[in-house]
């Protein structure tokens, strides 16, 4: 026992590595400019694959009704969510007075505030923060699926790629009223994943669930399992997210041109795969156990709560903390998931208990390995981000129900999304 | 409005930052060498997963009885237009005179005229040019899928990336006569995209259609769909090819280890992101307008023809033009899919519209932002490309058609060339 | 034919470029300490997409009833093997005294035996490492797939990235007795193909064939073909595993911060990307002319192969050699996997002919261009670590057998294991 505390001491010490004294020669300004640029180009090109990996999750666990829906849905939103970032949401998140509440369009008018950097490219920076708007917004799609029509979901995507996301967002990250709070998120837990988890909520209640999808109602409601179209395609699709949280996390440090930043960088990547490796774990243990099956699903919906709940402070922990926080993140989602299906709630892909409790859970736990922050401001955090992001995508999409509809109609659902609105089946399965 | 233009001449600028005077201070000759020749290593990397992108784009295209003959024909494509280009392609393009038409094999005996150079690796280069050739390749692949013979196509990789491609590649990026005439094609709209397009269009002259693909003829034509075998491979495709461009597009700015350069890759990823982007949503309003359906596939092409748009120019245009070209590559490609549909020529995945149509609009667009091009040398340029390639392509499958034969026996093709050539069926649908 | 030799003799030179003589201002300390962490960063998230490749791989080829089960253990066996090589792995393979036997968990009680080092980030480095492991493991997992239990996999899989791949892997790379005795394995030829391709064998012994897999017995006996799931999906795989190798290989350099490390990763990339290319171009050769197909399986499983023979040694032969190299390691893989299944042995993905036949043919052939290694080192290190990782491997299995039991019911193999021990069905085929 003796040995093995030293040796949990030594891999704390992993963290705690000290700068070696580097003679005068360090790396020169435009050495830091150019590694911070290519930091936010990588992490850029990284955080761009999990569009496809939400879009081959999705369209795994779908019936093969709206998987094509899912595919128009997905690189729709992709495109749609950057152009309105550009034009809009960048300002909305950066153009803050530090401690404010909401952005501005001074950027229209001021010419200094925008583009680059002395430290880095100003359009690496926007490329990177790009993506992030897109994973936001795809945690939306994927619990909506199936009975929303798909032009509805784009006027949402807008609105929440162009405001709802990049105004809480710039509470924190753009230095508003969270920052000077002290509330820390490092890479998103409540920012990206809380905030798009929250929406998602908001969509599920005012859609309603998939017609056929529960029996009964209270406590005899029963769920009625419907066949996901291809597993190896929602196994990919976690693999491309997995991997791409090595950039979602790792370049969230903003920085590569220094001993310090790349030092960090690697830390938060080891962190982040261990969390995610032990949300893994904990979700085929749990579902095993519990139900009997080692469920894949719960596999890789633990392997996504486990990365959510390390999001909010990826570089403090040490591994061994990394690992019971990814555990823990996936044993809420999997309860988390039990629990909505309690309630009637049909989230078809587990997008709220992956990223909305996961990621309230990570940012909560924030405090146990980092000491410059409290649990009372990252309550305070998390409930106004949650609670903002879930009251006014609600009242958009009860806005949108009441004026252009928000639900294909019963034929159009029993046919499926992909006769109704897209014209193109998924596969030619009775070819 | 005034604000609004204000703000656009703001994000206009984001383009004209100026290098911050670094101290004295700069990198060295080797950082410069490292950093060149990473970006060609991660260029490469990038531009290869494009090519996993065209096998799952085509793969999931194609009706379920040609989807092994696809990922057949597209890693032997790779592989062996790596090989060609290795042996002689790269000798065609590169060992060209300034000004001239056609390079030599003089590098065969001259030493110094191959190799290393003092700014980046040799071999590096090498890595990402060859992803190039076998991008253009995989263009001709999807156009004449499922009744061409795989050996021919594979003697027709031979030749293409052997000869047929870097020949007229070399005109300009190896300084022959259409660099010297100041022809511009900063990453390949010409020399990549309508050059291989135009092969396809041979291919599909050549080869006809397929058996049952329309019925009547002329104004009476009607085109019967085929089934597609899988949407979200085809998604999956789309998606990686985008991300390849990030490379393909970024990385042809051919370093990185200078303020200029890096922050010129990252203006390239922006306009080209934001390309894609347009032509997403572009492909997605016009068939939803025209067609009355939003049709992922025409998402999915536009998406792809706004990059192939954009690819000609990503550097000099705002990020506001990019979505312009975008959009308006992804609208020419959808009219002329129609197009071709009209005149019975049977492109199985849209290959020509989508790489010449809108590599054509996408050259000749170059003089609308960058002032150091004129319309007419865009045009000398990618007419001289397109019918090289066309002529050249054209002559090699009547030649191929009249000795070992092109296409599959009626019998073969009823039974699908996965029965017939490759003896491997690609789903187990009936287990 | 005299300018084929000079030609053949400049393409040699590729290799042999000297460093040009660059100003004073080398990199400075800080400058190579960010590009060797970063080196490893790249590599460490390449090398992740080979965990994907395998299981898209292993999907595909797998029957349609068995699909979600090789999605649960090769995300199960990422996860595990991670958190088991932090734990353990990672003491045993590098805890290891010079030209020792065996790690140690000294590295538990002795601080500075861990962590970061003044070149690169120790958690760079253990973020690499631990993608090899994950990999190693990968291969048992396709070639044991449809008949193992699930949980007493990821017994085995615990063993194998906990001791067996670590502490023959530390014989080696951890400076153990065959880095004393001049065994040469860059990259893991043996340390991590053979020594997983030995384990499968081991495995597919103990296992037995899958029921129905072959009827008659001996010189009678004949292969029952069984439908692969999905082709597409193995192809995507293959291109993953290619992609994933440039990582394997060129970062196994382990550094990047200079001159003469960015010129190697640059040549292993092109040598590697050329062995994988020839490859598949002999898989489809020797199919076509022996079996009168152009096998896609044997185009794939040809490519690997070729990637497996380079990594031994991917820096000292010309390209001419690497393409020699590839295609003579896929020419090994086609008739082992004739011979294995004249045996009957069922080895579902071909891992042992691709992994371990190659492997072994790749570390044998390294002195043909390396000088500094001799064929009888060479052949001890490779019998060594074969032998070590298949009897061990073997007794693994052997006890697993005897009590937890390591061969699913006849009945849960009839009913296939997605539904006995998953739960959920791959493809929602018959909706």
């Amino acid at each position: 026992m003796k040995k093995l505390f030293n040796y949990v001491v030594v891999i704390f010490a992993l963290c705690s590595v000290s700068a070696p004294t580097f003679a005068e020669a360090a790396v020169s300004e435009e050495g830091q400019y150019i590694f911070n640029s290519l930091a936010f180009y990588i992490g850029g090109v990284l955080v761009a694959f999990m569009a496809a990996g939400f879009c081959m999750l999705e369209s795994g666990l779908v019936t093969n009704k709206s998987v094509s829906t899912i595919a128009a849905k997905n690189i729709g939103k992709f495109a749609l969510c950057s152009i309105v970032f550009f034009l809009f949401g960048y300002q909305m998140a950066y153009g803050i007075d530090e401690g404010g509440y909401i952005g501005s369009f001074k950027m229209w008018s001021d010419e200094s505030s925008v583009g680059g950097d002395v430290n880095y490219s100003g359009n690496a920076d926007w490329f990177f923060q790009t993506m992030f708007v897109c994973a936001t917004v795809s945690i939306v799609s994927g619990a909506v699926a199936e009975r929303i029509k798909i032009w509805p979901f784009f006027v949402f995507a807008v609105i929440m790629s162009g405001f709802i996301y990049p105004i809480s967002m710039g509470w924190q990250w753009g230095k508003g009223w969270l920052y000077t709070a002290g509330f820390s998120d490092f890479a998103g837990s409540t920012l990206v994943h809380a905030c798009g988890g929250a929406a998602a909520l908001a969509g599920v209640i005012v859609l309603g669930a998939r017609a056929g999808r529960f029996t009964g109602s209270g406590s005899k409601r029963v769920m009625v399992p419907f066949a996901a179209s291809s597993i190896p395609l929602t196994t990919l699709g976690t693999f491309l997210l997995w991997f791409g949280w090595f950039g979602f996390n790792g370049m969230s440090q903003l920085a590569m041109g220094t001993f310090d930043d790349v030092t960090a960088i690697s830390k938060i990547a080891v962190n982040t795969h261990l969390a995610g490796a032990a949300g893994t774990f904990a979700g085929a243990a749990v579902s095993r156990l519990i139900g009997g099956k080692t469920d894949v699903i719960m596999m890789l919906n633990g392997a996504l709560a486990g990365l959510v709940a390390i999001t909010a402070e990826p570089l403090t922990p040490s591994p061994l903390a990394a690992i019971f926080i990814g555990a823990i993140g996936a044993i809420i989602m999997y309860f988390g998931t039990k629990m909505l299906e309690g309630f009637g709630l049909d989230d078809v892909v587990g997008a709220i208990p992956v990223h909305m409790f996961a990621g309230i859970f990570g940012t909560l736990i924030v405090p146990a390995t980092n000491g410059d922050t409290s649990f009372g401001t990252q309550f305070v955090g998390v409930f106004s981000v949650v609670l903002f992001s879930f009251v006014l995508s609600y009242a958009v999409f009860v806005a949108l129900k009441a004026t252009i509809g928000l639900r294909v109609s019963k034929e159009a659902e029993r046919l499926g999304t992909d006769k109704a609105e897209i014209g193109v089946q998924a596969y030619a399965i009775r070819d």
